[in-house]
């Protein structure tokens, strides 16, 4: 396993390249999650999430939820490493069962990196720890916006990256839960692809109306990074 | 009132230019609803709508339903205008009254390019006629879904243009009265400006996986159109 510097940090990940290296989309989230307080970052992998976020924002107390024991513990050491006890907790439950560990409105913000594919919408990889990150195995979206709903501050922030293709599961469940999506942006490999992830803001108890911002394209005409990534990837506080 | 030329067809309407001239979005809408069978326009205005797609595509019968009864007196006269009485119909009908019209399930195809505004988000304008048709006074988005819930039949489509900041009620109501949405594509001014216009398209039944497509861009840096755009104005079936 590798040593990984965090774009826009001091601080050093470790993660299997193979299973659960952080991608782009970990570090659109983080830079997306700008906010203070107390943040839970549910399905926290290896903390990328949290760590970046200590690292570029003004956060008091950052949580990061993990069912998979190994996982868990690939985290705790990611914290470890990087002297940030004080600061970013890591916790080895279930989404489900998070109203039993923390108290009722009790985050300032949630954000939310979650697996990306429907539990029957592939054949599961029989490595179970790959499979568990990337598809609905413990938990459904439907899961995830209702913990939200539960454990966000009244005009508390959620904060999520996904996948385009399941953005009207997201919006259903999310007002279900009384989280307004507020704002989406749609994240477009190319200026003539089609979009392959979206960010969406949402406020609890916010008022409807949606904002569509300009998409964010990757790579311009020449492959390159546009600035606005590159910026994302050098971003210091 | 002056009459203009139906792009893509040989027709003509008379339409107030103040008030009741359809905009872009009747061409984006008309375009992106290729469909066969009988065709349903929910709030058709001055007819623009099942004027056109009777002019580009090959619908059987296309009905539109207008709750004003001087605007639906303009768009039986632009129907006679153009000999189109065999095919189109337009029936002065309260929205929400149209399950006592047609029969459940009967439609293979509903459009609607409704009112984008919701009645307390401006102040309505004294002109009645152009309030209704801006603003949802007479009819919300919820009352649309609801009605295409039961006249589509199973596997028909919906089609829409709406705003972007609606979206959320789009997908919520839709998604509650069995039209799933299938296919969304942003329409933005310019490269660099953010979506004004949004085309949906739903499915009655249909399975949970939304495509959105890559947005369609207006003008380009010269301040033309864009070809596809050009394209929809000359097309001609």
């Amino acid at each position: 396993m590798k040593k990984d510097l965090v774009p826009g940090t001091e601080f050093f990940i470790k993660q299997d390249r193979d299973s659960f290296s952080y991608g782009i989309d970990a570090i659109l989230l983080s830079s997306f999650a700008k906010g203070k307080g107390r943040v839970l970052d549910l399905g926290t992998g290896t903390g990328i999430i949290p760590i970046r976020m200590a690292g570029i924002w003004n956060y008091d107390a950052l949580y990061g939820v993990e069912i998979q024991k190994s996982v868990y513990e690939l985290a705790c050491e990611n914290v470890i490493t990087n002297n940030l006890e004080g600061k970013v907790k890591i916790i080895n439950q279930d989404i489900k069962n998070l109203e039993n560990v923390f108290e009722k409105s009790s985050f300032d913000v949630i954000v939310s990196n979650p697996p990306y594919m429907k539990a029957d919408s592939a054949i599961v990889n029989d490595r179970e720890n790959f499979a568990i990150s990337r598809h609905e195995i413990k938990c459904t979206f439907e899961d995830i916006a209702n913990v939200v709903g539960k454990l966000l501050k009244p005009k508390g922030k959620f904060y999520l990256i996904h996948r385009p293709n399941r953005l009207v599961d997201i919006f259903y469940f999310m007002r279900k839960n009384n989280i307004e999506p507020k704002r989406v942006r749609f994240i477009q490999p190319k200026q003539d692809k089609e979009a392959n992830l979206v960010l969406v803001e949402g406020i609890r108890d916010g008022n409807i109306e949606l904002r569509v911002e300009k998409p964010l394209i990757i790579y311009n005409d020449n492959n390159e990074y546009n600035d606005e990534i590159y910026e994302l990837y050098k971003m210091k506080r």
